[in-house]
């Protein structure tokens, strides 16, 4: 092989061997002749923190670089970039501080951490003249960050939009496919390694959240409290709500939505009904997407993996390429704004699903007493859909121009005039409901179901 | 506002002032505060080329800046950057030639030129020590280009599938939405200025040629002869084709496709059915989209406006702030490996659509034909399906594991034994044909329809 110049050589500590870090040892040997040619850089890992030095991992690995010690990889002086997959808040941040401190640059996938501490540790890397990159923080292998970070210069962007965690979109993908519920299916992807022992980070939307803080982060120049982000999970979720929101011809998706009202920023992380032309309508299993909404070239939407082994190490090692090739002219984030803790809520008007589930005689009156709420409120009811089976009914509203607050007060007022409460769900809509009539005027929803014409 | 670095002067020279040009115009000056934050540069278009002074072109321009001489902008000794917007393959090369002489960097929308020109274009460029950039003349606000040249560089792509038409696509959607006949959708969209008076570089494949050889020059540092590619056009699908595509459970769109093969790049322009699951068969109207499928990430989606005013503008824009913060950084494409023809055309053994419209009672009989004919070629009867009007019968089988000569071989037969040659219509489907069944052993596709059982 010809070098068209002089190689340069760099060498990597890598902190953490588990799926991710084996997939980026595994690629930096694989693609090696690749990224020579067009960074002019041999890239050797020379130093990997493990915590079982004698761990079976299906790959070769010289056992002489694997090290149990942080702080012997920290001391190596000959590392110039670090690679943090070990996950977790700590040790993680002190391991990274210490890196900056010691003035190498630091990849890092840690989504946890970059949503919580990233603008002290950008900060840090500034101070000491490096960069630290987190491309693989945010949706695996889907370069939105770099879109935000390194491509979308001339444009603003006003809205994010996305599908950023896999194993929820996974789990509701398989409800709606197969009907099962939720913990039915829970349970699969666990003994599947689709989902962790502990799911509550995946599936009430928190891993969703720190993602969505990162991109909000580098979009509008902030900082925003994690903690404060308008937060729902999918776990109460049924097969039927699935299904009731197919006939009104919406897909159910976690969204993680972030824009810009009135000057203030409002995020969200929610299961929502998205209609069928919806671009993350059709985005299913454990595939991730994001739509960015800028002022010159309006939605661009990214699709692709969003997790895995391979998907979130090229994300790691685009990181570096992208530091041997551009070096000191990477954009460097600035999160030192810090957004007020009240604008990180969505606004409450809006358009919204409401279910109801119970006996079809008791929740039929239920359902009445809904309908003529929602004609008091002066709400739209665009649509109406129901599933009766022998001992249940399942009723939905598609209801427009109303507040949550207004629909939650309806949802208590059923609840004391009914005898047993029946199970409730709201969900917001996305976007515009098309069908949308006048309760008041016209009650072509209820006319597809002769129960309430 | 804090300065917080000096500002840089970058003087533009504008080559053209249409609805891209205008585009252009306007961003450069909307968004001047963004540039400057994010580049350090205040950005002047200072001399700008155009047919007519006079014409009124809703924005305000300083009528001094204008010129008719293409000599003047380009012996204008002040301006740094030239964007080209005129289109066409004269006088647009010959002026990117005198730009770039001049080292002068130059970014251009010309897809024809730089799928026609481009690697002589590159090499100029590279020898006068300035850069060609390009990013609009493919798949307009979608920054495919960017990705293949300045993101993806530890990954090879080795599969590139495109809607890069917007035209064929608005056609396609609302033949298939409304039921309408393709003259009939074109000449709305001529009207609607979706078309153009002459559509023919539109619906027969010729633009979306030029773009997808753009890509795969670089994806593959190669140089790809746009002539060699194998091109079907749009203008032959019926609305019924639509319809009994729509059956089978597809969508119809025209589809570039690149892929490497036994060490050979085969690409082709076809209208193909995907299946509803394919990341392309939503992406409606006048939006395109790219999937790169690399041997790192996997499958990369890109969706997105492809035309128009401003999406062609922000990319345009976006290189120009390329240039400005990645400066001498840019990746060179090298697209001097020259591909032999013969490597140009897509493999022929493959899954296909045939259709075939004719009399009832003589397309019957033709059909059967048809059917008979597969069985002889021992390939795979997915899926039959048809329409029955008064007058006419439009059927449709869906194919596996077939060679194109084969089928056309069969479809020839067929129109020698047929007292008046029916009509047909030949269609690539993409990717695997999941329900396929030997026609030979099962014939669950044809239980569908009693005619044939």
């Amino acid at each position: 092989m010809i070098q068209k110049q002089a190689q340069k050589q760099v060498k990597v500590g890598l902190l953490g061997l588990g799926t991710v870090g084996g997939g980026v040892y595994k690629t930096l040997l694989k693609n090696r002749d690749t990224i020579l040619t067009r960074t002019g850089c041999t890239v050797e890992v020379v130093n990997v923190l493990v915590r079982d030095r004698g761990k079976e991992r299906g790959f070769a690995i010289d056992p002489s670089v694997l090290t149990l010690e942080p702080q012997e990889l920290l001391s190596d002086e000959q590392i110039d970039i670090y690679i943090e997959v070990i996950g977790g808040l700590h040790p993680a941040k002190e391991i990274i501080e210490q890196a900056l401190n010691s003035k190498r640059h630091v990849i890092t996938a840690n989504k946890e951490l970059m949503a919580k501490h990233g603008a002290e540790l950008l900060r840090l890397a500034h101070q000491n003249g490096v960069h630290l990159l987190f491309e693989a923080s945010v949706a695996g292998g889907i370069p939105v960050i770099h879109m935000l970070q390194g491509y979308l210069t001339a444009n603003r962007v006003h809205e994010i939009s996305g599908i950023l965690n896999g194993t929820s979109n996974y789990i509701l993908t398989e409800m709606s496919k197969t009907g099962r519920s939720f913990p039915e299916v829970l349970s699969e992807a666990q003994s599947l390694g689709y989902a962790e022992a502990d799911p509550t980070s995946d599936v009430e939307g928190f891993d969703a959240a720190y993602k969505l803080a990162i991109l909000t982060n580098l979009a509008y120049d902030t900082c925003v409290d994690v903690a404060q982000i308008d937060r729902q999970g999918i776990s109460e979720i049924s097969g039927h709500d699935l299904k009731l929101a197919e006939q009104l011809g919406y897909t159910v998706k976690l969204i993680g939505h972030a824009h810009e009202q009135d000057g203030a920023l409002r995020l969200s992380v929610r299961p929502s009904l998205l209609a069928g032309s919806h671009p993350l309508a059709r985005v299913d299993d454990v595939f991730n997407a994001v739509t960015l909404r800028a002022d010159v070239v309006g939605d661009l939407t990214l699709i692709g993996r969003g997790a895995g082994e391979f998907p979130t190490a090229s994300a790691v090692i685009e990181d570096l390429t992208t530091l041997l090739t551009q070096g000191e002219n990477i954009r460097r984030p600035n999160w030192d704004r810090v957004q007020t803790a009240a604008s990180h809520a969505e606004p409450k008007v809006g358009n919204f699903y409401l279910s109801c589930t119970g006996c079809p005689t008791q929740t039929d009156s239920i359902g009445q007493a809904i309908q003529a709420g929602i004609t008091t409120l002066g709400g739209i009811l665009a649509d109406y859909q129901s599933i009766e089976t022998t001992e249940r009914l399942h009723q939905a509203w598609l209801l427009g121009g109303v507040t949550e607050e207004q629909v939650n007060a309806l949802i208590e007022n059923v609840a004391q005039i009914a005898p047993e409460p029946p199970i409730t769900l709201l969900l917001r809509v996305e976007g515009e409901i098309s069908t949308g009539v006048k309760w008041e005027t016209e009650a072509s929803g209820l006319e597809k179901n002769p129960r309430y014409a």
